[in-house]
């Protein structure tokens, strides 16, 4: 994995992929399966709805710090899999092969098989929605793995994975961020 | 357009489209193209990111509501044209030859030539993030319609279009909402 400049990791959010985030709680690591993530600003901050539903919720809470990793095509089973089990009573790591990679400013590891993964620290709860509002510190993107294709959750259980690229750069020049 | 079911609505922006959002100030309708939008719950919520620096913003927040329309590849010149004029001085429904469908509980159209389209209500701005919260109150999707391929914005100017559909409904049966 080699490091991404962090004013460009908004782009692995933008287009919706269905993501891993994983925590550490002091004492063991653990992963969830989340569609529900947004882009809030360029820097990049971002939003996660998530709730005392996950287990991995309790950490994130208290730890104030997590990792978002871009998973691909080829790991779905491993994705849904991590989405349909819990961390209160399994090694998600172990079980699904998936190996931890310690970060630099965050104790919740990156996932080494994943595409991207981005160091993020928790700066605010809105706690009426259970949205978690995120500011990515780091990110790294793995550009040796040739399966780049992300996937989007329709939240029926199906999925959709990335198709043709189409370039309007050129119609959007005024809109980008400096540097994009 | 046929009327879909509420509480399938959230499948629309689970998968991370590119969406169109239509207000009516009062005096005129307006479109703005927002990539920066999450499902905050089932029932359906939403959540999206936008800001004073979208024109549409005051209307928004002046009447609280909006429609989500939901547009495909076949559409995607116009998405970037509507994303790159503003409503202060373009009537964007002339300009790109969309034509406004009026909805039952909104006064904000929806977007005849979409793939589908939530009426919603505004039932909280974040002002700290300018995280607008919304509840869709109606959908409605144009079956009849061949393209349903929609268009995921990287946010560099590229877009990735839908490509295949996977399948885990069995596995994930456990996590799907009743009736999904």
């Amino acid at each position: 994995m080699k490091k991404m400049q962090i004013s460009k990791a908004f782009t692995l959010i933008e287009p919706g992929p269905i993501i891993l985030v994983t925590t550490h709680d002091g004492k063991k690591n653990n992963i969830m399966t989340i569609s529900w993530t947004m882009v809030v600003d360029f820097t990049p901050i971002f939003a996660l709805t998530t709730g005392p539903w996950n287990y991995s919720f309790a950490a994130l809470c208290k730890t104030k710090e997590c990792v978002i990793a871009i998973p691909t095509v080829d790991m779905l089973d491993k994705v849904v899999g991590v989405g349909t089990c819990s961390g209160a009573d399994t090694d998600k790591f172990e079980k699904f092969g998936l190996t931890p990679v310690q970060g630099k400013y965050v104790r919740s590891p990156l996932i080494k098989e994943c595409l991207a993964n981005i160091e993020c620290k928790v700066i605010n709860i809105v706690e009426k929605h259970n949205i978690i509002v995120l500011e990515g510190v780091a990110a790294y993107i793995d550009n040796s793995r040739k399966e780049k294709r992300t996937v989007h959750a329709i939240g029926d259980g199906t999925f959709i994975v990335d198709g043709r690229k189409l370039n309007r750069r050129e119609m959007m020049l005024s809109k980008l961020p400096d540097g994009i």
